[in-house]
């Protein structure tokens, strides 16, 4: 089974780079599930319900998300409403929304987790621990699971790999938004990067307007940052291929799509 | 002109691969200059003046450092006492050791500056205030200039690449010991990556051990990291070639040397 | 001389207190110089150019501010017209306004100076350094010098305290909003607490209502926090006497009220 | 009931001037139980157990902990074996030590419970939930409960208080190592201040030698903190008045002696 994996995807520039691209990266790399991380797809902050359909509609199969996830208030009112957008699994209980969802493919299961990490990050609850209990959840129906590990430190983020290695199919970070070029495949199956990058504006700075982001770090006074609407797009995502019996990745390929790098 | 830039040498694995890959290097990619990040050298912590030497026998030119750089106590005896050994230059007025060094191939000079970023880390000098101050200065002398910019957030990291754009010749970040894969020269000539990962153990997490570093992350409890020493060794650094009379990067390409990715 | 100087003043319940009680302290304690921080007190987020006219007519003399000065985007077009509201003085050259000012009082004169600390706060200019400058402009003007040193960490403010012993009459803390228990004069004649408190509700979180504020801990979800208009004020101050001729403190003496602690 | 509570106490200088007042303190307060924070009572880090043994014999009934629990690595032999020696009750599940202790006082019994605030220190389990769940099973045996809440923000501290507000006894805050004089019956008869202070040099910072806590700020270089051991001490404590009938706080007084508050 090929997944592709698409990171943070941010404001319109990220949804017009998924809205030109989709049916090409479908033709060039045939995925049977798109997972897409969607936390800075509503001007950089957040997601709305139009954005989540739209993202459906277009064959995305899950959508993600993570730190950014309540940045649009009006998400209180939709998320439950959609099984496949999920936030981090780790937020208190009682959290509104699902912190994991299970897709159907031929007649198998694929299970996506996600989670968000503490280091520079809210004290969620233990990333660790609530990936354990999930697992022991899951694993009565499917050993075919993605963890989108949405997190900031190098370190925290491979230490959940090395920790899953083995016991799910992949887990790829989110939320720096720069695509690293440590893609993997860990000793007992596991697939891994630390960050699969992000989907937007190619020369801003995360995806915001440079100056504003800049001008914070010269002069430390608050600033309002903005979507860089100007620039060409870049897209980066990973393809993944599961063994869906055995539930262990056997390919993991990054993705950088940008005016540098074009598809074709 | 080719410089090697080798990432956060960290420990005897990483000594151990560039000592047995340097000859090779060299062979394939026929460096000019080669400058490394060090400030993991010694155990995982710092850097001592026995590896400095070695470093420099090796070959290496200049020796960079960051947020380690005082870890070994003995380096207070010695920074001084090699020019081409530097230290973040933003740490306040009156530290001891310098904050860049020139070079000389041919009849061109090549200034080095290291710079430390401020997002979760330390209240140095401003970074890009320094950066300023000491382009300011090396510019009468040269335009050929390479930024190791030793920061955790890649928000920081593309900010100082772009506010640099067309001054410098290239921004070579370090520190979170994984590389990105996000290399590509800016519009004004200033070739970026976010970060060119380390040299050291493949299996380990940041090249430390990896169970003790979880087992930090599961039960909040100290824990003495270790190098790993038993896996087999992981080698990143990055080819930038500049055009000497301009001072403008011509190409950046990125090298991962593990056992997935062999050198030949 | 005798100066009164009152802590953050936090929205209108903070503003309500000052105006009821500002008479009654001037006729209790027969201040020449009254201070105040009004960082909060346009509701919780920093100050409006009517609420500055209010305390300047109220009789305040000076207003000193911190990491919220810049939370009304108003500010910018008047910090510069108040040579008596000040901000504080470690934010990079080149910000509005400035971070000390000198009042008269009869042949003497008097400087206030403000710092922000860098502990759990965005990295301003080195708060040590800066105040050495200061001092050293200063001093040939007057020895009679209030440091009000608006920081988190108990560490950066006594470490400041004494760093400024015997160079500043006082070094008064701001920001945490909870007056501490530990004033005193040091050894060389410089006023010390670490923090004077706030002037506003007496039942919220640190003004802030405290519903919001505990859920925030409880769910780590988004909420707005705003001023606790419901519940009755307390107002926290010092007293501190200084000997004009040396610029030495002769006293400080904490001030609480609130509804346990009524003013007569 | 009355009990004396001692906050952080510091080192061979706080240990001494536990030693000089123990007595006296308790010939003028009559104090029935007497609980002391020893989280830095070695060295200024970590406790060992002939410290305890030591705190017990002059008639400290309860010893709580903070973040500086595991400093000294022998801890993890005899945690366990005293039961009135309580670490931070929400350290993870199977972390060694407990996280509350009962005590028996004629017919009636009180509950300590230690608990670690989050902000700017380790993601811990969630103070809030955590003391909630002790609280459900304490309250079985009874209504007489001592919160230790070791903790940095105040924020943090004044909302765990307004929550427990009416369901314990005392909500004492420690850590800061400065006492503040917030000291109150909260509505519900819960009594509360925010730190406590510490018990150590008078003259150091935050009982540290201070030239070198200065040193660290103005050069940002490693430095050796060490316990102040030539200045005078301060002691800083609280008392608390408790109904043993109904758990509500009947008086909350603080202690502060030191060179310039002397006992008597
Ligand atoms: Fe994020
Ligand atoms: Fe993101
Ligand atoms: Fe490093
Ligand atoms: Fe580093
Ligand atoms: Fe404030
Ligand atoms: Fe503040
Ligand atoms: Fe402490
Ligand atoms: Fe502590």
């Amino acid at each position: 089974m090929r997944i592709l994996f698409i990171g943070d995807i941010v404001g319109s520039p990220g949804r017009l780079a998924i809205e030109e691209n989709i049916v090409k990266l479908k033709e060039k790399y045939h995925p049977h599930i798109i997972i897409a991380n969607g936390e800075n797809a509503a001007g950089g902050r957040g997601i709305n319900e139009k954005i989540v359909k739209q993202f459906f509609q277009w064959g995305i199969n899950v959508i993600t998300l993570g730190n950014h996830t309540w940045d649009q208030k009006a998400i209180f009112d939709f998320i439950d409403d959609y099984k496949n957008l999920i936030r981090p699994a780790n937020f208190p209980e009682g959290t509104p929304g699902n912190g994991y969802t299970m897709i159907h493919f031929n007649n198998f299961k694929l299970a996506v987790i996600n989670l968000q990490g503490r280091t520079y990050l809210p004290p969620l609850e233990c990333p660790f621990k609530t990936v354990d209990m999930l697992i022991e959840k899951i694993k009565k129906e499917t050993v075919n699971i993605i963890v989108d590990f949405h997190a900031e430190a190098t370190s925290e983020k491979q230490a959940l790999a090395w920790y899953l290695d083995g016991r799910v199919s992949a887990v790829i970070g989110t939320h720096t938004h720069v695509q690293t070029g440590d893609e993997r495949i860990l000793p007992n199956g596991t697939a891994y990067i630390t960050d699969v990058g992000m989907v937007g504006p190619y020369d801003g700075i995360l995806g915001m307007k440079k100056e504003a982001v800049i001008d914070k770090f010269l002069t430390q006074l608050p600033n309002r940052f903005e979507v860089d609407k100007s620039s060409k797009w870049q897209l980066n995502s990973v393809i993944i291929d599961i063994n869906l019996v055995t539930g262990k990745a056997e390919k993991i390929e990054r993705i950088r799509i940008d005016p540098d790098h074009p598809l074709w």
